[in-house]
């Protein structure tokens, strides 16, 4: 298994709290030593930083640690392999571009009997991981159903979660899926999610003793929403979502949900 | 105007040297100050380091120089922006998957009435610069006389190259492409190339004071070619490339030369 952390916020947000948390879980306080990577958007580029080296150790989760890359959504992973070798490639976030934008995904599970089921044509796969076959099929599925980006994106993600759900019959399937302006989550076993939006409070991490005072860091307007397998912080009360649920947001709002 | 910076290797080797001979060009002893971009290709994996900011004053840029990535094969380029603003999206190299490989790509130069001439569906840009469109093109391009990847691909670089000579007749187009095993390059008025092998001597960087001593840093049996817009070392003979020339590296050997 994995850990998924995920952040959609209406402002360019610092999200090295919640990284530095999670840093902690690629094999320090958890066993997630296979590699861990993190996308960052800004404005229609993103940014990735990678690493097949635990998280713990990676020279580059130092850089990213200590240097504050604002961004408005952001896909994180740390990897327990299961399915594939520890590579690079092998490594998420996976990104594809489709009508102009960069996809970013990240998959926590394991999914079984899938190869005859998950083939694709339009985008496919770099590496060897079911979670990236999974990937490239949501994508050719979404392109082959929408040729042009709609206007209206809420009908692209309500397909995405039967495609997930879908997938789930294939096996445990929590996903986060972005564009830069949308940010996608489906749980089949574990995924938890805060918003956090004023009066601003203080929280602690779990697996580190940080405190942070999110009203020193924030202004009265900022809304972000942060998704991660489990809760980051102690001290705040967390939504815990169930199987076959999704929620879709947009600057750090929630504004769409349901269950496939 | 840009610079580009290319290594076709036989072994992964560190790029450092004359990475950092190219980033003193980015607003130290040249003008490129609009953002910088590294793509390293660690076996079918690739990651890419890239910044809006002057590579001079650049955090990302300064990890890179004190953290040796090894690779056989890098894709690098510094902005000096005409086409399109300064942004993440506009900063080269720009990446696409095709045929479960990720290819990777710089352009040095300028494209006047392109517009019309360069429509793409396949792939799309996702930024507002000359440089993607020209790369979206090529792609679409190859993925439509080549649906699936040929085993030999010395038709299909011959073909690249005979893009590159028509989007020539739209301004100056200086190119390098890789899927990470093969390298192209393609020159209008500018690039130049070296290749390394055994006895190896040293160099200087023609940038900074730094005289290195490849002997010391390679086997001899390490093949190494690096591929610049102007030679990076003062003391060594840099191959010139002319008009409409190409070369097609592999395992840092050139396999495959012509003009188109």
């Amino acid at each position: 298994m994995c850990e998924l952390l995920g952040m959609s916020a209406n402002v360019p947000t610092d999200i090295c709290f919640s990284f530095c948390g999670l840093l902690e879980r690629g094999g320090r306080t958890g066993p997630h030593r296979d590699g861990w990577g993190i996308t960052f958007y800004e404005g229609k580029g993103c940014r990735s930083f990678k690493d097949p080296l635990p998280s713990c150790d990676s020279e580059i989760a130092k850089l990213v640690k200590s240097y504050p890359i604002k961004s408005c959504s952001v896909i994180s992973h740390i990897r327990q392999a299961n399915r594939g070798k520890v590579s690079l490639e092998n490594t998420h976030p996976f990104i594809r571009e489709m009508w102009g934008r960069h996809w970013t995904y990240a998959h926590n599970g394991q999914l079984s009997n899938y190869k005859d089921k998950l083939q694709s044509d339009i985008f496919q796969p770099v590496g060897n991981t079911d979670s990236e076959m999974a990937f490239c099929w949501i994508m050719d599925n979404i392109k082959k159903k929408y040729p042009n980006r709609p206007k209206d994106m809420k009908p692209v993600f309500r397909y995405v979660a039967k495609l997930a759900a879908s997938l789930r019959e294939l096996g445990v399937f929590n996903m986060l899926l972005s564009d830069g302006i949308y940010l996608m989550t489906y749980c089949t076993t574990k995924l938890h999610w805060i918003t956090r939006r004023a009066p601003f409070g203080k929280a602690t991490l779990i697996d580190t003793d940080w405190v942070i005072d999110f009203q020193q860091e924030t202004t009265p307007n900022d809304v972000v929403s942060v998704i991660a397998t489990e809760p980051l912080t102690g001290d705040e009360t967390w939504q815990n979502m169930t199987q076959g649920e999704y929620v879709l947001f947009k600057k750090g709002e929630p504004i769409l949900k349901g269950v496939k």
